[in-house]
């Protein structure tokens, strides 16, 4: 059987990004990985694992096996050498390169799905390159409206609002935003994951789902509307629910999804229980986009000693994606 | 040994409260259990639960045992009988006489502690007298400040708000608000969890505990001042801590409380992780008070079919606190 074919960005040269893409190509993971990188860079991090890598170019071929050390590679160039621990702004625009290539291939058919390691957003800004992140490259090179999803085996979060000061966060809850955002994790659940009738948790904004009005309007002034509006559509919506009830393990089995208003309401939840084995996944995007959890930890950087749980665990979630996405289609 | 006494108050004579205190005498749970209730309204319970109860009038003595099944009673007259799930204002003042007699039994020395089981806030209004919660009645009954601590056998949360809109939370988060947050939750670790250096984990107010000032200013302007005054006096607090990072497992080892500034914050990780074994204790009391963490589940009272988990692990909280407090007087 064919095994999916899977771009992995090495992200930050300087960080821990290509150590990591190393030790994902060191498992058995029966997938094409294809390292959008640059070679000598992965050369290098090889050495400082101590592990061997075989490298190959990659011809676009269908793999179907592969064997745990050898990765395939689409060579990006370096502008300079990396300093583990010090991402040089020299080396933005191959980074940019990088994730390039791994969107117009995704687009192009050429990758089934895009693994993303983590790059150091500050080194790219300080190149004079506005840039807020993989999310928003994607986004604008897909011409996609997007929303951000953080996954475990066991429980998926959708974001209304994301790197959002608290106090802002009340004002960003608009009927405008829910819709979207709810239109767009039903319209993934059934497309990427293969759910034929998605079961979406919303929760409440205010504590206790503002406990009919005494902790706070926005439920009854704009959640409850909204997710009327959208019944009325077909989709399965439960809630507003309170986000200290709706993780309870008798009430998982009632969704699908949860949504959150904001980023600590659900997160801390999902990082506690399941802290590397938890993904990021951009829904609605015209392909399929993971990426780990964490950052570039440029004090690891070098020592050949980061953990690659996340990475490979953002693998498996791509792999499973590719499989759920084919069988539906 | 003598064994701890607890005041237990059954709290809304319609609701589960009563048919929770009859199971919880039925364990073999080894604490003087002196019910603050209705002589008539526990034997009703009883019945209803199909189990038998020996009730004592309380003399005050003190036991070396306990036989599962029977109760000592102080006993407190209602006004009406009740009939399960619908609460009657008209006994609005026996549920606050019981309150009244537990707390001044505390303070008199008469019990070692009070569990509280739930009651109806909306009847006591309904009877015209003004009432926001045992936690606020208790306060005033003990000139107390107090603080809600949400605590199971692996973790213990104080909030610096609690029951507030999310939108006011941000102004709410005052130097002045985590001073006297901090101070009530380190003297009460030390007091009567018998912590002798408390170490507190004190959560950022926005994501990422506001990434430097770019997700918010609240943690340069607010938090870190007022932590490092308090560092000054000797306390030891970790943060501010981003609230996705601080359940980690990694991480827990390093604290002993977490403070979190609002309850969705942090509720939503207690509550999946421990759901009936989450108890409500409030700080700052001149005396020991834990509560179940769930409501009167109106549809539930009169089957006798209500789970006493959440009671049961309440009182033993009270009675490990119990034993710290005196181990470290």
């Amino acid at each position: 059987m064919p095994l999916p074919r899977l771009a992995v960005t090495a992200g930050e040269p300087a960080g821990i990004g290509p150590e990591l893409l190393i030790r994902l190509a060191a498992t058995s993971l029966a997938a094409s990985l294809v390292a959008i990188a640059d070679r000598h860079v992965l050369e290098r991090a090889a050495m400082r694992c101590g592990l061997r890598i075989e490298l190959t170019d990659d011809d676009g071929s269908v793999q179907t096996e592969r064997q745990p050390g050898t990765l395939r590679l689409r060579h990006t160039p370096l502008a300079v050498d990396e300093v583990p621990g010090r991402p040089d702004p020299r080396n933005a625009r191959h980074v940019l390169d990088t994730l390039t290539e791994a969107a117009d291939g995704c687009i192009a058919g050429r990758y089934d799905a895009v693994v993303t390691a983590p790059l150091q957003k500050s080194s790219i800004n300080d190149a004079g390159i506005p840039f807020s992140g993989h999310t928003e490259f994607f986004a604008e090179r897909a011409h996609a409206d997007v929303v951000m999803m953080l996954a475990s085996p066991e429980l998926r979060v959708a974001l209304v609002t994301t790197h959002l000061p608290l106090a802002a966060v009340s004002a960003a809850i608009t009927t405008e935003a829910l819709t979207r955002t709810l239109r767009i994790v039903h319209a993934e659940l059934r497309r990427k994951f293969g759910i034929a009738e998605p079961r979406i948790a919303v929760l409440g904004l205010n504590p206790h789902a503002g406990e009919s009005g005494y902790l706070g309007r926005e439920e009854i002034d704009t959640l409850i509307p909204a997710l009327d509006v959208l019944r009325g559509e077909g989709m399965h919506l439960l809630g507003p629910v309170p986000a200290d009830t709706a993780f309870v393990p008798a009430l998982r089995h009632h969704y699908d999804a949860v949504l959150a208003m904001y980023h600590d309401q659900a997160l801390p939840v999902l990082k506690s229980e399941a802290f590397d084995r938890t993904v990021n996944l951009t829904l609605g995007l015209p392909f399929i986009r993971t990426s780990v959890d964490h950052g570039t930890a440029l004090d690891l950087a070098g020592t050949g000693q980061a953990d690659p749980a996340s990475l490979i665990a953002a693998a498996c979630m791509a792999m499973d994606l590719v499989a759920r996405s084919k069988a539906s289609a």
